[in-house]
């Protein structure tokens, strides 16, 4: 089942990042939110400028990206989970 | 009874997605909330650009659409119930 | 005594809508507010775009229409209870 | 004394509604809070749009208007009674 | 020592109104907040405007104007008292 | 060590104001803050219209300006304490 | 691993400023939070214009910034501690 993220949204797979997964082991070396890996799946097609003209969205399907721990809606699409969030909740891009 | 949404509103009938169906148990496994499942039954015109000109629907009528939860205002018409929402409300389209 | 709303305003005739009215009994069967239905008696010339011209008004004198129950500003001309609301509060029109 | 509303706000005289002045009596008869009558004496030059031109205003001295009953700024002006409010705050007009 | 408001600011002597004066009584008689009267002492050259032109400023020194109580930020200049506040606090021009 | 603030910032190294200076004391003769004095150290190259031009400073290096006292964030260059903060944070300019 | 923040985003590697590291410890002078310092690692491409243009950023790669201390978001990347934060999280470039 296919899923079409709407204007500047994007559709995006958790990746669990290193540290976590190592022994599984979660260790705060700060107060301050550590942000989390994923995969874009899919993307919008972009937000309009006040013209009405769309702006060409900046990550694509396969990019690497990183974004706010709690950013995003969590949804379901054929037993995998993903999440749906806007291009600006993104950080930036792994490469 | 027909009803034409305003602006950049849309009409969707609500969808029972197939998680929450199959035996009508609602097993929450994540602190966020999931996005509700629809169809577009009818659209407005679109909202209006700065210049006054109409920006053109991004969904249209019988798109598959995920929406959040609480969007929406509910209405009945001819005894079936809808939402009114605000294209802006629609997560993306499911093809 | 006639009454022009300002700008994007329009004034509203509240109609009851049908399920109210059969036995006068509102059986509340979501937690979910459902609009209130009115008839358009006067409208505004429009707002104004950011060029200071006019944007014509998408409803018109007879139109029947949806509205959030708690919209608009109630008055009495002549003995009758109208509602003053903006063209925005407008959720939709019936046909 | 003259007073030359600045932008676009408009100096207005409360006019009692007829309802209030028979008898005196108030009798609310909805939750909902009713707008105020009144006669405009004087109007500011319009807003500006983005450009930085004038935009006239909507109305004019001598126009009986209704304004939410806590809409603008009581002044004392030879010892008379009046409000200075944006023409946003004016409803409609009276005709 | 001279001071040059910057950008849509003005400079305001606080002048005592008549009916504070009197006696030196305040009586209210209102709920509602009077404005404050004062006389321009000095402007900025205005706001800018999105292109980035100045908006000519719709105050002159010597004009005797209304503002909000509240209004502006207290200076002393040579020990005297003064305010200082954007011209959109001003809400009109007495003549 | 130089700084240049960006954008629309200015460094300024706070005056005290002869009030304060002499004997010390402080007498607070109003409910109302008054502003700060200082002097422009840095200005950065100004903020940028909505079409991306640069939009020049309306103050400059050496003038004695006001601001409110709690504008700015503190820094410590060399050794000396300095506040930076956005030029509208500036009130005005003593000549 | 290289990473590419996105629109005006900024990556920071913290720099401990002399003052605190000299000892290490921390003499609180004043109320007010100081600035932290840091140098930039990568850079986007900067925000868009409402036209859609790119508006070039003002820091580049190696320029030594003060930022508000409690900015930015923390990152680990190929276990080195950065901070992803808006251009306008940067007060100014130490020269």
């Amino acid at each position: 089942m296919a899923f079409k993220p709407l204007h500047d949204r994007v559709l995006v797979r958790r990746v669990e990042s290193d540290e976590k997964t190592k022994g599984g082991l979660i260790i705060p070396d700060s107060a301050k939110e550590k942000p989390a890996e994923g995969e874009i799946v899919a993307t919008g097609e972009g937000a309009r400028k006040d013209s009405g003209d769309l702006i060409a969205m900046s990550v694509k399907e396969g990019d690497k990206v990183l974004f706010g721990k709690w950013s995003g809606t969590e949804i379901t699409l054929d037993g995998e989970e993903y999440l749906i969030m806007k291009e600006s909740d993104i950080l930036g891009v792994l490469a």
